[in-house]
């Protein structure tokens, strides 16, 4: 590491602009590997962009760019944005299609394996790995993103933006790790996910969706305990910054259902347009994040929206949430804000795939795999960054990107690259070249993938190594060539025996990062707290969970 | 049939007009059923196509339309005309990308499984299992397409079309089959196929893409028979109608190689473009078809070609067709005939996989399967037709269509209707309202896929049925939903039991038509006769084969 730091020192020394480097962030050894080799054209460009953004505030009457992240989830690549692939698919996606148009494509976005890990990554800019968090699970947990991560709602809101979280958050049930806990002025959000919101319903057991979790649906004289499956969760809840948070919607003894998700999911998006509406009049910058529900569901609905060719659940929902992003995109226009707002809308992960195609519709159409795997159909997602002020329309970028460079890359545009921690590793590359100047221009040619805690994979370039199982020797790891072989069906082995060493000192240089800077633990808590009314069922369930832990 | 025969009376009674049904054209008993089920809508439909068709043909000057009709050899959905799956692939086809634009593109134009398959469906107008020809093998057989055949190039010269074809044939090596003898005026094409003239040589075996061919490969003392590999084979030849065909850029004794495939190549992309100069002086309209031999190419050369993140050499070469492709549409505007010539260009097959994709590059990226499969990886194919007077440009067609449809397409886009066969079962249906108005008027919502004579799937809209082996009950027959599952990975079983008896009825629909219409028996004869100069090698590899036959 010590070659990196005077590398960044040089860079410092050569500019005093806002980049990542120069501001002393501590990043992968792989990334200060690659950078040795480009110190000088970087800091050039540098230079050039901080004078480029520079011009575009000033057009902009001083003001930074607005920013509003759409994170859709569970969505494989190619489900969106290409015409073609809809008809494959047999669904339409116009708005996104159009979105794709007006904007910057990236063909070669990664994120994490599942919902934590990726949104843990654009939130902290860090491999979930490090955060000590790992997959929330369905129920009640205890666990979540500690207090110590510094997330870009708390970046950005140093610099001055308002920052709001509507939808999914998933990252943990203790009070720490609340999105208006993470530097958000506002959040509405469900405490934990779909499996609980579109699945342990009712109609789900009527739609032989899920079986087993709806106290009617058998009688077993046999179970002893009663706590076996789990009641009295808490649904959505709405707060603002430092104050409790208040369950809505949801009375003592009230039923969850499939219809209350509908009801939650049309109330997200309400929220959405209604917090545009308040922002723009704000004469701050905003950082919104709209993380919607669906796609994610499991039932079918009367609803007109089953009228597509495709007629799955999560198909279906695709098209229904298509529909909404025209809505908050028509709504950009309408309030005069859409030239200096940056709207990035992307996947967070491969397909929700796991014996649920048939009612879901979903497949994993071009990359093998989905969500929960290191393949690349679990983490290669479609995304584009529409700004009309600095992003030129209808282009494609090959450069791969990684959602945490998202994080470095906000701060960057928000002028907030100094409130990013340098005491751990930042893993997300600041890729405001790749988004000003377009394809070419970006900085990572690599990337590292994790399932949970365990590193599966290491990519760089077009090649990509499975890790190999503990006790196999290196030799034997499969090296897949991602442009010939998309779908990693067919190891080059013999072919690619020129890799092995390569890929090895890729290893060792992540792995000296992690020496130095070992991993964080994640928050850990009785779950619940801050939340003003929790109903008599859910105390119920929190005490259970106290009663052994 | 009789209800077939009546239905079309009826339409005769109702429509003077030139429709593949007015014509008293004998169609497979599915597309019967349907159409009683449009009957009044399509013939309506028919008469206002025929007005439009004679406006267009009023303001071209009264000339009928060119057509170039250009088949890619091998190469799966997804490779072409779709810029974010060219970043997939590592590779780049600009100029087809933008023929896409310019034209309607079919999202689901289905072929045979292979190359002699594709290539007779599309000269007959029949599945090939009518015709008595299978897959013609690569080197001497004595097979080929039955001179009893009509083919679509007879048809049009009939009806005063200028017609040539040049390039890859593959439809059998004796007279009555070769394509001078099949209704074109002038033909250059290769006897046989591209395993001769990029794998059987030595540069091949140096490449390690072919093993065991070349004579100095391996010595093995206890080989009796020296006759079991194939030499001596004809290459290329040049044809003028019911001439004899004339070997060329071969002398005797002399050694093919990639050289020389690659020189023949360029041929044949140089002779289309003359042919283009020549055809667009002539007062007649006319029919020239381009069949490529590239892709196909298992060898590397040091051409400069090799330039893309792909670096396969079927994927480099792809690249090379494409801007070849591109010299030809300019030409086209060049000769100012491109506003009255349909340009269809499409690929004939699946992707050649069968474990040369290290060396080719090439995969199945999107829809299972890959040439020789009945899967739809192995029938499904890009496809452009672009006819500026009559086509609207950047517009997709989700109806399903087959390639034998062009057949009727272009006979009626010709004014050749007439000349169709009415003796005989036509598979190809008349598309033309497709082409003119667009998606949702195809006509077509079924198609039934042979691999050689075998029916292995019954497709129906977005059903696909795997036939079940021979002693295995209809019940047990995978129905996959292509839509929901494009890699046909889930058959429903349970959950599409309503369709058993519904694809049996199509089973049955087809082969009543089987029944009354037996299939012909392909052509068989001495092989390469009515060439002029055959060398004394060939002469020698002919006196062997007919030595035992």
């Amino acid at each position: 590491m010590r070659l990196a730091r005077l590398l960044c020192l040089a860079v410092i020394a050569l500019s005093m602009g806002s980049s990542a480097c120069a501001s002393g962030i501590v990043q992968d050894g792989e990334f200060n590997f690659v950078k040795a080799q480009h110190l000088e054209q970087w800091s050039e460009q540098d230079k050039q962009i901080d004078t480029k953004l520079a011009e575009i505030r000033e057009k902009q009457g001083g003001k930074r760019p607005n920013i509003l992240y759409i994170l859709i989830d569970d969505v494989g690549f190619g489900e969106f944005g290409i015409p073609e692939l809809n008809y494959v698919r047999g669904t339409q996606t116009p708005r996104i299609n159009k979105l794709s148009d007006e904007g910057l494509s990236f063909m070669r976005m990664y994120t994490e394996p599942s919902c934590t890990p990726t949104r843990t990554a654009m939130m902290t800019g860090r491999h979930p790995v490090r955060t000590g968090l790992e997959e929330v699970k369905v129920a009640l947990i205890g666990e979540g993103l500690p207090k110590n991560e510094v997330t870009i709602a708390e970046v950005l809101s140093k610099a001055g933006y308002a920052t709001v979280h509507i939808g999914k958050w998933h990252m943990g049930d203790i009070k720490e790790s609340y999105p208006h806990n993470q530097g958000f002025d506002f959040a509405a959000f469900p405490l934990n996910q779909q499996v609980q919101l579109s699945l342990m319903t009712e109609d789900a057991e009527r739609s032989n969706a899920m079986t087993g979790y709806v106290k009617s649906s058998y009688t077993d004289k046999f179970a002893l305990d009663k706590k076996f499956k789990p009641f009295g969760l808490v649904t959505g809840v709405e707060a603002y910054k430092g104050k409790d948070a208040h369950e809505v919607d949801m009375e003592a003894g009230e039923q969850w259902n499939q219809e209350k998700y509908n009801d939650m999911n049309l109330r997200y998006q309400r929220q959405t347009l209604e917090q545009l509406r308040s922002l723009a009049k704000q004469e701050k910058p905003f950082f919104l994040q709209y993380w919607p529900l669906i796609p994610l569901n499991f039932v079918r609905s009367d609803r007109e929206q089953f009228n597509m060719q495709n007629g799955g659940t999560m198909v279906e929902s695709m098209n229904q949430l298509d529909g909404w992003v025209g809505e908050i995109l028509d709504e950009l226009d309408k309030l005069g804000i859409a030239d200096n707002t940056l709207v990035v809308l992307m996947g967070d992960n491969g397909p929700f795939l796991r014996g649920y195609q048939k009612i879901t519709g979903m497949s994993d159409m071009i990359y093998r795999g989905g969500k929960a795997d290191h393949l690349e159909g679990g983490v290669r997602v479609n995304a584009f960054a529409r700004w009309p002020a600095a992003i030129k329309p209808d282009t494609l970028a090959g450069d791969m990107i990684h959602v945490s460079d998202l994080y470095t890359t906000f701060a960057r545009l928000g002028g907030a690259t100094k409130y990013i921690p340098t005491d751990r590793i930042i893993d997300g590359i600041d890729q405001t070249a790749l988004l000003l100047e377009g394809e070419g221009n970006g900085r990572r040619d690599y990337v590292y993938i994790y399932e949970g805690v365990v590193l599966r994979s290491i990519v760089k370039q077009k090649f990509k190594m499975h890790m190999p199982a503990p006790g196999v020797p290196g030799a034997a790891a499969p090296v897949f060539d991602i442009a010939r072989d998309p779908r990693e069906m067919t190891p080059l082995i013999e072919a690619a025996l020129w890799s092995g060493a390569s890929f090895q000192d890729m290893l060792k240089r992540h792995m000296m990062g992690v020496k130095k800077y070992p991993h964080s633990k994640g928050g850990s808590d009785k779950p619940y707290e801050g939340i003003d009314n929790l109903r008599p069922e859910t105390l119920d369930a929190v005490e259970t969970f106290m009663s052994w832990h």
